[in-house]
């Protein structure tokens, strides 16, 4: 196995040998009752020495990540194993039998470049429940899927040659036109040319990241943030840096003291509706951030999916409205808001990181599908406006209906602030309790939520969790949430913290 | 501007920076009357001497890539400037004035991660002619585009719900479980979880890039190659070595003296009617190439697109159907044969090989469209095998008749030989011949080709070139061939390569 370790770094190598393992076992990368290299192979594989190995294990061991027995080597716990620890040893062996005898064991060697994978650890291998709140998405009753579907089928049949050839890698410039109109009625005036239609904000993000960010590269983003980001940023080796956020949004004042010493090379920010926390940041705010970048001559990432889900009063104006000198690259994902089976985003850039953007693009993907693309364009031209506003009501009554179950189920030492627009609830609960067990016996009670860890860089335990008020329908969302909240009266507060983290996850 | 050097490389600092403004300037991504940093400041940007700036400056120039003169800096030229250089510095002046009266000037200084896009070069940024002869595609006519979106229209609004979710990560199951059917009847047995869907084969290719290959892993590929394919390596850093070919593809005997020296990460390969060339691999080298692989622990890509498009003989079995050892990631895209628009591939992959693609898939855009997964599935599984027979036929036709044109019009010294299925015919040109002229003039002509150099690694003057044969109809290519061998004809081969690369272009 191989870790890349960054000798000469403040963090001691045992320290980060074991923080990648824990990631890599966290995510799933390494599986539940997967073994573990011996001692003296890693030692020879990293070309450190038997000690630094040993602590690197012992750490895993004692975080109850891993269960190591003299002569049998490291073995990683499952949840299944850490309930029934008596049957752990047969289980092993069956396993290691087993394993033994699979013929891609070589494969345990190859290295590779994806240190944290939260995203799918989270929604693409969790298990079925019946109230699902994990995942941030709109009720599919509620998407105008019908409509999408017919006027995709109207304009590929009128044009059927044309959707036979390969798009542009920029996108489809009908579309493009379309978006053109979309934005100046919400105060951004872009021409076409000067978009790229990406398969959603994910790649919007992940294209900025292979194109600007590298290994060391300073990015500033939210704590918390968006899960799917900080796996791109991670991926790519970026120096991630946090910055808190108030009622306001991000901390400006403090991350511009962070700068001073780390000079940013990208600020990713969700300043309308964040995710997970729901806040806004505040237009004055948005104004310092832009001029912050200016000074340093780095790019902003504006991330905003969901602007047009605003309950009271529209949200200010985005940043990017605001950028004459091409220092933001604003993403609006259309995915949640009516089709995520289409995934279509639009990324607005200016000069050279326009240009650079879609070469980055052709190299990804030689360009998003037309269907797709096509699909989308007569709806948002003509009836974007009346759904959106529909879907609006429909989702405050949602969050208040949410608000009411948790003021009469939740416990003391549970809050929450409600968000004045988008799809999340960010639950605040007693410092101290056990998140892991929690998440545990919520899904087995039926309820899938994220777990805040997910929204933090380091998987700091933190007691808190994002729960989608939207993707259910309301009968079953106060049904979940009132679970929800009985299992967490059922989970006391733990003493010292016994299987807590002891390592300084950043 | 920022370059990455490698100190302590056999490759002289000041060839590096050549190189990689070489390269910059190619592919468009620093523009024709750009004016590159002073000597002075690219001096304090890299941390080199002034000596080996101006030696760097001064073989750009060699190669008429770029102009300088004293006091006013350097330009890169364009194909204008080359023509009429009397009006050389007028332009400049204008475009110098334009340039310092932008907001986006700032955006010259920052770094990117995107060292190679020929394929966003000569796909997207090439103009408009009558004969496109250049991209690598089936003429929309021929496909079945009228009965895909007929699919798509009848399965979706069978199932509105469900293309509203989130689909799976790894691809729609159904879809999965018909591929599962297609590659049996080609004898590669794989069960849907074995597969992972892309957005197109470049996607793949991509994503097993950013999984598996990191700065200096050494990359394995044909002698020329895919253009995307080397744009995605580069653009991760590899070492990438290039392995010439024969008759029987791949030669497998130099390739395995050079891992003695080289152990590779990955060796990428497409055995079947090979793109640009037309080669296919025989049985016996495709075994041997395993077993290689099977020695070095290290990984094959098989990108597969053109295997049902054969003309006599089916081509011999995939590699990945001979693999028991989960060695070999096969990607097989429907992109090209059925439909460009719904880029859609299949990633056939082992083990926790397989498990990390689909976690890089998560990371890089959420999982593919199910509208356009939908879309192929209903015609895969009923109508491909008879729809492929016919198109077979009549791709068959129009090589024989781009061939009769050719015998006909070809120059002495042009020779190339007739693949046995696939869509793109290699041309070898008389040595010496002046390809950027040639470029110049078959365009405006009307008449667009693949450069030869797009197919090489190091973009290596070569006179050779890629015309595909399905791309336009059967008039069209004819027409177009003609033309292009009078364009040939009129060029005489340089003598001394006035214009040619001067630098090792490795």
């Amino acid at each position: 196995m191989h870790i890349e370790l960054k000798r000469g770094s403040s963090t001691k190598l045992y320290v980060q040998i074991a923080l990648t393992l824990a990631d890599r076992i966290r995510s799933g990368l390494i599986e539940p009752g997967a073994r573990l290299p011996s001692v003296r192979k890693m030692t020879t594989d990293l070309g450190v020495s038997l000690v630094t190995v040993s602590k690197a294990y012992a750490e895993l061991e004692a975080i109850q990540l891993i269960t190591c027995s003299q002569g049998k080597g490291c073995y990683v716990r499952g949840a299944q194993e850490l309930e029934k620890s008596e049957d752990m040893e047969r289980t092993h062996r069956i396993q290691a039998k087993n394993e033994s005898s699979t013929p891609w064991n070589w494969q345990m060697a190859l290295v590779d470049y994806l240190p944290r994978a939260q995203l799918w650890r989270h929604f693409d291998a969790s298990p079925q429940v019946r109230y699902e709140l994990h995942m941030s998405a709109i009720q599919p009753e509620l998407l105008p899927t019908r409509e999408i579907i017919d006027s995709a089928y109207r304009l590929s049949s009128d044009l059927p040659e044309r959707m036979a050839a390969y798009g542009s890698f920029q996108g489809d410039r009908e579309l493009r036109q379309t978006f053109s109109g979309h934005f100046a009625e919400r105060g951004l005036r872009v021409m076409p040319e000067r978009m790229l239609i990406t398969s959603g904000a994910q790649q919007g993000i992940d294209l900025v990241a292979r194109t600007f960010v590298g290994p060391g590269d300073v990015v500033y983003m939210e704590a918390p943030s968006y899960t799917g980001a900080i796996d791109v940023f991670t991926s790519r080796g970026a120096k991630i840096i946090t910055v808190p956020m108030d009622d306001d949004g991000m901390r400006i004042d403090l991350l511009t003291r962070l700068c001073d010493t780390y000079p940013p090379k990208l600020i990713y920010t969700i300043p309308t509706f964040h995710n997970p926390t729901g806040i806004t940041m505040s237009a004055k705010r948005r104004a310092q951030l832009l001029n912050l970048a200016q000074s340093y001559h780095c790019l902003i990432l504006e991330d905003d999916p969901f602007a047009d889900l605003y309950f009271r009063d529209p949200p200010p104006a985005s940043i990017k409205s605001m950028d004459g000198t091409g220092h933001v690259i604003y993403i609006k994902s259309f995915s949640k808001v009516l089709s995520p089976g289409c995934r279509v985003a639009c990324a607005v850039a200016d000069g050279s990181v326009l240009t650079r953007l879609v070469a980055a693009k052709s190299t990804a993907d030689l360009g998003s599908p037309l269907l797709t693309q096509k699909a989308l364009q007569s709806f948002i031209q003509h009836q974007y406006s009346a759904y959106t506003a529909r879907l609006r009501d429909e989702l405050y009554s949602r969050l208040l209906a949410a608000s009411t179950v948790l003021e009469e189920h939740g416990s003391p030492g549970m809050y929450w602030t409600l968000p004045d627009g988008g799809l999340n609830l960010w639950l605040q609960l007693p410092d101290g309790l056990d998140m892991r067990e929690l998440h545990r016996q919520s899904l087995a009670a039926g309820v899938s939520f994220l777990p805040g860890s997910a929204c933090y860089v380091g998987e700091t335990d933190t007691a808190s969790l994002r729960i989608c008020f939207t993707v259910t329908n309301q009968e079953l969302l106060c049904e979940g949430l009132r679970v929800l909240c009985r299992v967490i009266k059922n989970i006391t507060p733990q003493q010292g913290g016994a299987t807590a983290d002891r390592l300084p996850l950043i």
